[in-house]
């Protein structure tokens, strides 16, 4: 995909978007994004992207191997406070025959070094929530590019801290929100961008996981409580909002010819984690009879500069299997059910269903949609994409994110999704602790672009 | 049902909700529910209660007509301001084989009259809104109980006449709300009174309707305006707040052991109405360039004393099919879809499906559980009235609500729905609009029950 494309494709697609993008141009792009993902399988020579990536764990390393599919991708140095995983994913780097990557793992901070080390173009962080901030701000001041996996940051400074480093630098500083690369959220994103919607009016996400069944980072057998549990026991808000409001705030054009402006949030009592303890430990246990802060269900709402709304729910801590709802109101029709990919005969997925006034009279099943309004980027992408489901459950959607970042680093392009994204996105988390700790108060939106967003491009997530 | 069953019965279970009621306790009630039923059809000499109905438009016809299929019932007086709609409404009760019913329709407050001469146990109106309370509180002062459609009142003033008249004339005021009767909103109940969710943390309703499709009171064909779209032209907020909460304030004993305490609300902006009169009338029309206050979109945040929180959705205006959708959330478990009965093989409907911690790794759908779990009330009396489905897509839930305010005031209980319920639910329109108007800002439930929400006892809607 050279850059002489993207620009005029570009170009096209900011003109269009104001009187609805055609098929026609969405076809073009998709034709092109074909011809690139032939050419992606066949490109040994692409141009190399030397990445240093911390945090190898769990995510970190589903992250890692994805990225050492995707051509020109050096992963050149890996940084973990633990050597024995830094050991692991130096082999698996090597395995491809890719150079050796330098390892970092003097301590908590030494991914510091490794910035100021490094001869780098991308920094990538999966550490736990506290460090994404302090990596990316590293990564940048050392003149590197950053990603953050979710969330971006956990306070508004540290929102400020991102954008202000990203503009003073001049380095791009992307959010890893692989739900804005399900295929349905990418298809209604199509077919919002054709206008099937008309003009949208509201949109529902849910972050719904079942995080104790997990003991995702909750307590250790020895009776030490995890990093999440100890943040969900010190804070009430919304620890998590980006996997909810990502695909809202792209189908909305949140920070792209809009931005969001008030939020109120609310939490339910919290009951789970002090169950879990209890049943873990004992009711005598200090994990038991500690307080935890963070309420078991709590929903945001957000109005926009537009007057778009945005029902944004969290629960992670009470027995819910995951289930990923959006719903998108427009004037002209409505979407409502789970964005992950239903599987035919499986009981457990709300299909997503779609009514258009064109067809009054009943719902249709996302299905019947999909041949049309599929996005160019899985159309081109996606058989390969879906190759990675076998590695993780998120694999063919980190294959696309990931694959979009990497391409535009190696174009010269900007990233799809920008700091303004991860920041504006994150900001969700203290906005929504301040307006619960006041009663359900409305606080304001801080606008980390600037006055930018009046004139910023939508993006359609394919070509930025 | 005689009233000695029913006190013991009622001692019993308000005695066992503490704890947790029992599957052979509801067995119990629901045998003799099911004796009932029996007797039902072959007791043409059940004790006569005295009706007037006000309001035979096309809701309240369809009330009247399934009213007239309840053993005892006699249909004493008409009123309505349309003679024709009174003279129609007259043939049915006689046909029937009723005693001939008065008419009233001299003009708009002609129900004073009706209550005022009539010798009526039991006065019921279907009007427009506004006319509800004026309607309660005449047939109240004149010593006859009342019952509303939804919403039973449309400001906080008019909600308070309600449980004032009520408490000073001793009279019964219940608010018709017949999602509370849907058999899965009833299986949940029974669910949530079994356990099956643990300890209540967080639900969710909908009340979404396609008015515009059915020009619901909109726009009459000569260019006027209809009642609801005058209303939703002056007030912004929630005006139909009654469906989505009535089933949720029954599953988390709202005025029974919890009662509301803050509401916030936030509305998207309004486009739907203006469309809908620009393409009728076209643009220049004084009904496309008036301003239309109600935003297509509409949540509310509430927040229980106990700390359970609701999420309350309202969209009427813009194209999108009924779709009732709700979810509850407890400790053990959740459930999440629709409480309209699933149609099997048709993509129209999200399946509801339902998460027990106890059945870890996988949601079920809700008609695996429905067997164990179905409600007495529809166990007893569902075949019966399946049959009026028929009649109307509501007729088997207003066969069942009907059914059991009728043999409520026949045996001299109290119906299941009571004054306190009529109030705090609809009390949502006018907390909703405050809220709206102040930015969102967080506002405080009346306790229209003045303390007694802490001793009443729960009711499953069966037998109270």
């Amino acid at each position: 995909m050279s850059s002489q494309f993207n620009r005029r494709d570009f170009l096209k697609q900011t003109g269009a978007i104001g009187a609805g993008v055609t098929l026609a141009e969405l076809g073009h792009s998709a034709a092109a994004l074909a011809q690139e993902s032939e050419a992606t399988t066949s490109e040994p020579d692409r141009k190399p992207l030397k990445i240093g990536f911390v945090g190898v764990g769990a995510r970190g390393s589903c992250l890692l191997k994805i990225l050492m599919e995707l051509p020109g991708v050096e992963v050149r140095a890996l940084c973990d406070i633990r050597e024995d995983r830094v050991e692991r994913a130096h082999r698996w780097v090597v395995e491809k025959s890719r150079p050796e990557p330098a390892g970092y793992s003097r301590g908590d901070t030494d991914f510091q070094r490794m910035c100021q080390t490094e001869d780098l173009d991308l920094v990538l962080t999966a550490t736990p929530w506290r460090w994404h901030v302090p990596v990316c701000v590293a990564a940048m001041k050392a003149g590197k590019h950053a990603a953050t996996e979710v969330p971006a940051a956990l306070t508004l400074d540290q929102c400020w801290q991102l954008v202000e480093t990203s503009e003073k630098q001049q380095r791009h500083c992307t959010i890893l929100e692989n739900y804005c690369y399900f295929r349905k959220a990418m298809t209604v994103l199509n077919m919002v961008r054709q206008g099937v919607f008309g003009e949208l009016l509201h949109c529902e996400g849910r972050t719904q996981e079942n995080w104790v069944a997990e003991n995702w980072h909750f307590f250790d057998s020895d009776g030490t409580i995890g990093w999440v549990a100890e943040h969900l026991a010190q804070y009430n808000g919304n620890p998590y909002p980006t996997h909810g409001f990502g695909p809202m705030a792209i189908w909305a054009n949140i920070n792209r010819g809009d931005r969001l402006q008030t939020l109120v949030s609310m939490s339910s009592k919290s009951r789970s984690l002090a169950n879990f303890a209890r049943e873990s430990f004992g009711a005598e246990h200090p994990l038991a009879q500690r307080g935890y802060a963070q309420g078991d269900a709590n929903v945001s709402l957000i109005r926009s500069a537009s007057g778009v709304t945005f029902t944004l729910y969290f629960g992670g801590q009470s027995p819910q299997p995951w289930s990923p709802e959006h719903k998108v109101q427009g004037t002209l029709g409505t979407c409502i059910g789970e964005m992950f990919d239903y599987r035919a005969g499986d009981d457990g997925w709300l299909q997503a269903k779609v009514f258009n006034q064109k067809e009054f009279g009943r719902w249709r099943n996302y299905w019947d949609y999909l041949e049309q309004y599929d996005h160019p980027l899985w159309k081109a992408l996606g058989q390969t994409a879906n190759r990675y489901r076998a590695w993780d459950w998120s694999g063919a959607y980190d294959y696309l994110m990931l694959g979009q970042l990497v391409r535009a680093l190696q174009d010269g392009r900007k990233p799809p999704l920008d700091v303004y994204d991860a920041a504006t996105w994150s900001a969700i988390s203290e906005l929504a602790e301040r307006s619960v700790a006041g009663g359900t108060s409305a606080v304001d939106f801080p606008d980390f672009t600037n006055g930018k967003w009046k004139d910023n491009a939508p993006t359609d997530l394919s070509d930025v």
